[in-house]
């Protein structure tokens, strides 16, 4: 019987991996993945076998993951980040029952939330959601309907997916809708290529991110009315009387 | 000039560290934390030192981990799961000010919203909310507020905190606000003792959830509209066409 571990690389630098993914990935027969974020690893693990392909291509490579798991090879599924969150480990999920043979695990990673937290200062040291602003598999009008109810619930915001070459002005019109509750100097941040080559972190107001076009390797941060910046980093209290 | 290394040990088994936690934690002159997660280090390290208190005491750890590195000493200053999510990286950025010679390092973990996520399955393959029931730091009218909006939002909500020896039927009147917005059947789950001895997971309804009452060790999910139970698991899926 195979197994098909689905594991999350965290942001991308092999130190921010947990060890127990780090051993699935040593003692995988086939790792598969998107070629961008598996790529990095063939030369980390020469010895491997590889199958990777492009995007839009996720549910293929479920599918092939989960057929060479049913043939009794030990597969390994590759998300960035954390397999749950945006990643392959729901798709996998869902196709399962078509292949009860397999067993599936899931490892958790780090996931752009935290590692691009953590390089800001502590933005989400209280509650906060997580939202992506990519409309490819959800409606628009959701999207914007979600940004003003957490705007009203007065959380910290992470903004996944923010934008990209074909999406321009979407987050204009989320910090436009935040605008509306939230104070124009409400501190924000943006941590771009964690973990990775060129990594860089930002923080600004609310109102200056509204005019930015950040990428897809960019994470954005929108702090709530607690939020501030101390030192050149963007803290949201718990609420210690510190 | 010394350095203090927030961190976070992520759900407890060292297999879901990161390396570079664990390279900082081999590295340091000196282990600071609550004494319930770090006392499992001293048999891992033991030729290390270490300072460690109880509940109540954080902001007096922030303080001596502080100190510690003003005095050239290289202070690892420990949190469970992540560092930044409800741990000790805000309140040590609230008192940096005081101690400009000390340089910060915050390094991510994998806190319980996504460790429980893949015990259960994919609860938060989409967007989602992490919310505390814990009223120490946050009045409970703000939290009931917040769980009220976040059902309107329709997104997944993970819960810290939710309940203890003193604060029974907390969960109980959050669920009766969410059964207001979603169906009783909503799959739920609750990861217990994540990567810890006595780990489980289980899966349940909303309205079974809502005559339960977990414990501090207990972190909970709920679904929501599009979520479902498959192979018994909890899988929120990300919208694809699988």
């Amino acid at each position: 019987m195979g197994e098909l571990t689905v594991l999350g690389l965290g942001p991308g630098a092999p130190e921010k991996r947990t060890a127990e993914v780090q051993h699935a990935l040593e003692t995988a027969d086939l790792i598969v993945g998107y070629t961008a974020y598996v790529d990095p690893l063939r030369a980390e693990l020469p010895e491997k076998r590889f199958f990777t392909s492009g995007m839009m291509k996720e549910i293929d490579r479920c599918r092939l993951a989960l057929e060479a798991a049913s043939e009794g090879k030990n597969v390994v599924l590759v998300s960035s980040g954390d397999a749950g969150v945006y990643g392959m480990a729901s798709p996998v999920l869902e196709l399962a029952p078509q292949f009860p043979e397999v067993q599936i695990r899931i490892l958790p990673g780090i996931t752009a939330a935290l590692s691009g937290a953590a390089l800001l200062g502590a933005p989400l040291g209280h509650d906060f959601a997580v939202i992506s602003l990519s409309d490819r598999l959800t409606p628009w009008e959701e999207i914007t309907r979600r940004a003003e109810l957490l705007a009203e619930a007065g959380m910290p915001i992470v903004i996944y997916n923010p934008g990209s070459h074909s999406r321009r002005g979407y987050l204009k019109e989320i910090c436009g809708i935040l605008l509306e509750k939230l104070p124009a100097d409400t501190p924000c941040g943006m941590a771009r290529n964690i973990g990775r080559e060129g990594e860089s972190a930002e923080i600004l107001t609310l109102a200056e991110l509204a005019q930015r076009e950040p990428d897809m390797f960019t994470t954005v941060f929108i702090g709530d009315r607690t939020t501030r910046m101390l030192n050149g980093r963007m803290v949201t209290p718990r609420g210690y009387d510190v």
